[in-house]
Order: C-alpha cells, then sequence, then structure tokens
C-alpha cells in the first residue's frame, strides 16, 4: 500500500431524526430536535470531526409523506440551516438540494453564491427537478409538469445560473477609495439571456464567490437524469443495491461525460445505510429492533408513492402480483427508484411486509449491517472495484449512527490508506479534487465583440 | 418622568458600507467585507449591545445602481445573512426585505417560518412589492408589473402565506414514540388556496414557529401602500422629512388601520441618518466630509431614477425647472419616495449638485447633524408628538456610525427613560410589545365544516 494511494470521498447525508423511516421511534434519536438549529450544527461539526468532504439535505417542496402522522415530517429549509452551520464550521462542505422546476434561476444563483462567500467556498447544489405532484400542488399547477419537459428546463436553468456567476470577472471589484471607483464596469456584464422557459438579463447583483459555482451535484438516474448528469454534474449521488449495478451506472455516466470532454467526472457516489455494532450480531439486533418500531400504515404509503400504485387493497403478507406494476414509462415521478424498488418486487419474491423492512433503512438504497470493519469491506470493494469514488453515507439514527461512523468506521478507513486523515484544501472543491470554474470573462466578451 | 413611561423602538438599518452614498470612500469605512459574515456578524452584535429591537437588511432583485461602479453594489443575500446572525446573537430582531413580486408564497413563508426557528423567534418580514423594471428583466418580463397590481398580488400572497403559517396548529406535533404518532393528522391542514395569482394546496412543511408569524413589516407610503399596511403591517418603516408630515403620515396610516380592527396599529418608523459629533462642529465637518467624496455620476444616476428622469441633459449647478418633472401617477417605481424627492426639488429651489448631496445620507430619508444629545432631542420630539413610535436608524457609515450611536445616543435615551436597559422578553414580537398570532385551527376548521 503506497501513501500517494488514491482516497475515497465520504459526504454525511443528514435527514433528521434519522434515514431508518422508525429512527424516530428509537430511544437514540432525538426527533424533538428537528427544528433546533444546533442540533445541526453539532451534526455538521461531527461530520467534519470525521474529515468527510461534505454534508448533505434533501429537500422537497411539499410535506413529505403528507398528513399521515406516521414519521416525522416538516422541517428547516436547507439554505437556511446552511448559512448558520457554515459559521459553526470551518473545512466542511455545505450541500443542498434545490429544484429547477419551481425555481428562478436568479434567485438560486444568489442564494449559492451568497452561502459560498458565507462559508469562505464551500457550498454545493443538489440539482432536482421535483418528481411529486403534492409540490406542484403548492406552485399554481392541478398536474406536475412531464418530466422530460422538467429537464429541458434544469438545462436551460444550468446555463443562466452558470452566466450568473459568471457575469462579474474575478477582478471585477476593484475598490480604489481615491478614484472613487469601486468595480470596473467593464468586469461585469448582462447576461442577456432570452430561451425558452427563461428570460434574464443580469447581472448577478453578488460578487464572483470563491469557488466562482457552487459544487454541482445531481441524483436523478433515469435516462434524462444520466444524461443531465454527464453534462453538468460535478459529484452523482445515487442509489445501487449491487456491485454490478453500480459498476456499470458509474462507468455509463463516466463515459457519457467524457463524450462532453469532461475527462474523469463526475465524483460518483453511491449511498448507505450503515448499521453499525460492535459484533455483526449486535448490529442486526439494531436493524430488527429498528424493523420493530416501523409504522406500516406509514411504509404502505411510502412503497404507493414510489411504486405509484395503491396498495390499500392487497395483503401485507402476501406478494404482489408482477403484472400490476406499472413501466417506468408511465411513471412521471422519480424514475430511477420506482425501477429500483420495482426490481425488489420482480427479482426477490418478497410479500409487501417484507419489502416495506427492506425499504425502511435506505428508502432503496443500499443497507450494510454489521462491524465497523465489515462496513469499510463494503466500501472498499465497491471502491477498488470501480463502483463509486466514494459514498453518500445515510445513518439509520442521528446522531449515533454518525458519530458511530466517525468514532470507528472512520479510522478504520483512515488505517487503511482509503481516507484522509486531514483536510488538505479550504473549498468543498479542493476536497472532492474539483478545479474552480475561470469567469470566461475575455473568451466571452470577445466571442460577443 | 415616571418609570413606566413608553419606550420607543429602534431599528438598525444595516447597509453595507454605510447609508452615505459617499460611505465607502470614507477611511472609517469597510468596503472590503461587504461579502463577509463577521462583518454583519459584529455589526448585530453591536446593535444587541445597545439593545436595539432589531436589525433589518433592505433588497433588491437586481443590481443596484447598474454597472456605473461609483459606489459599492452587489452583496450577500439577506436571508442568507440572517441565519448566521441569528446563531451569533441572542435576542434582536433579523428583519429582511423579500419581494411578493417575484417570490412564491409557499417559498417565502417556508424561508421566514425557518428563521423563526432558527432564531429562537426572532423573525421579522419587509414585504415590498418590488419598484424597479432592472427586477423585472431579471424575471422573463421586458416591461414592469403595473403598480396596482403588484398590491393585489402582495394582498393575496399574504392571504396564502398567512394560512400556510396557519396549517400547523401549535400542538399539531405529538412526538408520541410509543404510539407510533409524530403529528396529528387532524391538527393540520391544506389550505386548498385558488386565487387571481395563485393555487396552493399546503399544508407548509414547516412546524408552527415560534412566533406563529414573523413580524409583518412594510415600507410603502403611496396610497395603495398606505392602504396595505393599514390591512397587514404590524410595523412601517416610512422616509419623512418634517415634523407635520410625520405627523400627518402616522395618523393617517393608524386611522386606516383602526379601520380594519387593528387599534393601536402598525408601529411607525421613520427613518433618520445620524450623523454624530462630539460636538456640533464635529459632527458638521464629518457631514461635509462624505459630501465631498460623493461620486457625482453616481449621484445623478440615483437622482434620475428617483425622478424618473433623464438628468444628463440639465447643468449640475442650474436648478432643475420644475415642469419637467412626472407626476406621481406616472411613475411605476416607488411613488412615495418620488413625491418626497419632487418636493425637495419644487419647495427648496436647490441645484442638481445641492440635491445629489441632500440625498447622499439618506436617499430622501432624514439627516440629523449633532450631538449625541442633539439626536436625542430630535428622536425624543418626534416621538413625544406622535410622529414616530421609534425609528429606523440609517448609519451614514458603518461600522463607526452604529458604534458611536449605541455608546453615546442610546445612553442618552436611556438617561431620559425613553430606552429599555434590557430586553424584558425573548422574540421580536415581545421587544415591539406585539401579540402572536393565534393559529386560528378551531375556528377555521368549524368555519369549514
Amino acid at each position: 500500500m503506497t501513501t500517494d494511494q488514491r482516497h475515497l470521498h465520504l459526504n454525511a447525508f443528514l435527514m433528521a431524526p434519522g434515514h431508518h423511516d422508525a429512527a424516530w421511534r428509537h430511544p437514540a434519536s432525538q426527533p424533538h430536535r428537528v427544528t433546533d438549529i444546533t442540533y445541526f450544527q453539532q451534526l455538521a461539526q461531527t461530520a467534519e470531526r470525521g474529515k468527510f468532504d461534505s454534508i448533505f439535505f434533501a429537500d422537497g417542496l411539499a410535506l413529505w409523506g403528507g398528513r399521515t402522522g406516521g414519521n416525522v415530517s416538516g422541517g428547516l429549509e436547507p439554505l437556511t440551516v446552511l448559512p448558520a452551520i457554515a459559521v459553526a464550521t470551518t473545512h466542511i462542505g455545505l450541500i443542498a438540494t434545490a429544484s429547477t422546476t419551481f425555481n428562478e434561476p436568479f434567485h438560486l444563483a444568489r442564494r449559492f453564491s451568497s452561502l459560498d462567500h458565507v462559508s469562505g467556498g464551500r457550498a454545493g447544489w443538489n440539482i432536482v427537478t421535483s418528481g411529486t405532484v403534492n409540490e406542484a400542488n403548492n406552485f399554481n399547477l392541478d398536474e406536475h409538469i412531464d418530466h422530460a419537459v422538467r429537464y429541458q428546463r434544469a438545462a436551460e436553468f444550468l446555463d443562466v445560473a452558470t452566466r450568473l456567476w459568471d457575469s462579474w470577472a474575478d477582478d471585477a471589484v476593484v475598490l480604489d477609495k481615491e478614484a472613487g471607483v469601486y468595480a470596473d464596469p467593464e468586469r461585469l456584464r448582462e447576461i442577456e439571456h432570452a430561451g425558452s422557459f427563461f428570460k434574464v438579463r443580469g447581472p448577478l447583483n453578488v460578487q464572483r464567490s470563491p469557488q466562482g459555482w457552487p459544487l454541482l451535484v445531481q441524483a436523478g438516474s433515469s435516462e434524462d437524469g444520466k444524461e443531465f448528469a454527464a453534462r453538468y454534474a460535478e459529484a452523482v449521488f445515487t442509489a445501487q443495491q449491487t456491485l454490478a449495478e453500480a459498476q456499470r451506472f458509474a462507468k455509463d455516466v463516466k463515459a457519457r461525460a467524457a463524450a462532453y470532454g469532461r475527462e474523469g467526472l463526475p465524483v460518483i457516489l453511491p449511498g448507505i445505510c450503515p448499521i453499525i455494532g460492535a459484533t455483526e450480531a449486535e448490529a442486526r439486533a439494531l436493524e430488527d429492533e429498528l424493523t420493530e418500531l416501523q409504522v406500516i400504515d406509514y411504509g404502505l404509503g411510502q412503497l404507493s408513492n414510489m411504486l405509484n400504485l395503491d396498495l390499500a387493497g392487497y395483503g401485507l403478507d402476501e406478494r404482489l402480483p408482477e403484472d400490476v406494476l406499472p413501466s417506468e414509462d408511465q411513471v412521471n415521478g422519480n424514475k430511477s427508484r420506482f425501477t429500483l424498488v420495482a426490481e425488489l418486487v420482480r427479482g426477490e419474491q418478497l410479500t409487501i411486509r417484507q419489502i416495506i423492512a427492506r425499504l425502511g433503512g435506505g428508502r432503496g438504497h443500499r443497507v450494510v449491517t454489521g462491524t465497523p470493519e465489515q462496513i469499510a469491506d463494503a466500501l472498499e470493494s465497491w471502491f477498488h472495484a470501480g463502483a463509486a469514488d466514494g459514498f453518500n453515507i445515510m445513518p439509520p439514527i442521528l446522531p449515533t449512527g454518525l458519530t458511530d461512523f466517525v468514532d470507528h468506521v472512520v479510522p478504520e478507513l483512515q488505517r487503511r490508506g482509503l481516507f484522509r486523515t486531514e483536510y488538505t484544501g479550504t473549498t468543498l472543491r479542493d476536497h472532492y479534487g474539483l478545479s474552480r470554474p475561470a469567469d470566461h470573462f475575455s473568451e466571452r466578451v470577445l466571442a460577443s465583440a
């Protein structure tokens, strides 16, 4: 083992009170703190102690799970939480989901640029197109926008946002008190965008930020999603159940990115829900304890949503007939998650109750149950086999699942030379080994001349 | 003087690097820190040391002043700054401007509710309808939306936002781990709003916040603006040059509010730019020093915007002919500011250069130059004459203008029994003596049954 070997990357996916859908009922979780900012600051500080590349908050624009009451629902808006975490940490990257379907590019470009300033270059944006009709219903629509149209809008949204981030040259601020010149008007520009979805004049009203652009992350694995990732994403979150599928996915996305001249990109980060015990038996016992605590009605509602199918009429201890499942074409929400769950239904002959138990830990993401060494083995094997550049760590219970990972799995990865022992850079892009986008100011000025 | 006498309220309007348009050129200002979060945290801490009710950030959705370069332009988005200030302070209220014209109610209701949670009940929203075509040009429009339509939209926006804040009953979160019930589905509700501008189903995806609603602030003084304030505002920022006008304004708005059954509301806070010196001569010298530092081209551009008139063809040392001014009816931007400046042009026989000097300190707000005692006199006289319930303090230079106010004017106000010496409550509503809105859950449920 050489000292200059490649390191894997770790992102802490913070979903309060933990990723297991029964986490909130477990004695170790803290569901009373899901609107308490100190809870999130402390989680981020734990992840930073573990030298994680970043933390990440998912997001949706409707009440997750509806008014069923069987799980924690509601919580703080991610871009309100992250500035408060930024000032309580020094190195860790800060990634938030935001939707291109129900936002305007000027607003989001501005918010992520501001967060990048506030954090000294640690902002990341997980770009989503919003998968549910419940979200459309909060934004003036009766029906959801078609999947393909959402991705067309997302592409134009990114074009506008990146040009807004480049609308101030890096050296636009002159700050010459004597001459009375704050900024050089020639080093700022309107973008004059006029497209199918947006008309935006610019420039942005924020000076160019430390990273230039926030880190661009994406998580869709449908055809549209992979194509979008290939063009824009610098890191990808993905749900993969088997090594072979994960390898195929990584190879596919990297080949598509290479076709756009983006060699080596994006950083592939499969999700993993690590259920950790001092012994394997202890870990299994924790997993069983969580399964016991599941609220079946809640799980049934979630499964119905993922399969785009009302399951109320089916027996919990019966297998679901394969022929009632729609095809991916018929799904206008999260297509890739549908397909992954549909494969579970088709492939493993599970009853509905067993599927709910299987999905409880990671909602379709891979669950690994075992000792710190076994978890490290699972990460190492995927990393060395080209299935992952790192992992999106989804602790089943917070804060304990993250603390256990930081205290026991991270040191094991470090012992194996697989993970950093200190931060070597200061920005989120530094941590992931990604370059800072140039402002392209000279070229674009010349091109328009 | 009795000990239970009424106190005045103080809001610190933080505009980096200070409100005077030449502040950034003055040696005491720190324009290199306008994207540095510690700068704003320290300003807020200074205001909190002075027991201010609140701090406030204005906002616009386009580059203020365009690409002229003659003043600081660009900066951090207010709702990104405030969470970082919330966790660095304990009592002071946190008010941000946000536009009802270029936002969706679900987004803003959620962000202000989240900020209210993060700050423990200290969030306030200054509701604006956005006055410039430059902003419209960043949101898919060639022309600006008509003033009256903007206010119609604002009214419906408030209806939706307040109902979203009431979509969780105060006691909706049950958190019964044993029974597996996080929230009582009967204590959450869809709002099913369908109006002229918005269709929003709800509920909000944030638990009801400490204040229920953020403090609602408004600053328009046109007819539409005053009517809106009467119906919705709990506090009003206003620009008033003379005692008589300020008295008339306060009486007018309070009478309109009373007609809506809102007796005693809103809290009236005229803006004041205090130029403070140990002696009056020292204060005058500072004012002159700032006038000397003005970038005339920048001031001319600002004046042209406020008057809705291109001034390039007029001599700087000549008076502007009155008959070239448009009427307020013809202005589709900030109507009340236009009228205030037009009165300066008509009434005082000033040259263009003199008007630029006069507007440099407060952009139409009242400038008071003198010793701490003289500043306190000015505040006290308006307060006792019914022209103000408090003041929107606009330091000409930051941080020194705020520090001087806190160290010298606040103690003088306290000696006179006009201002608190300690916070007596914990929320922004507590500081302004305003009640917490009930969730109206029982009534509305009954009404819809």
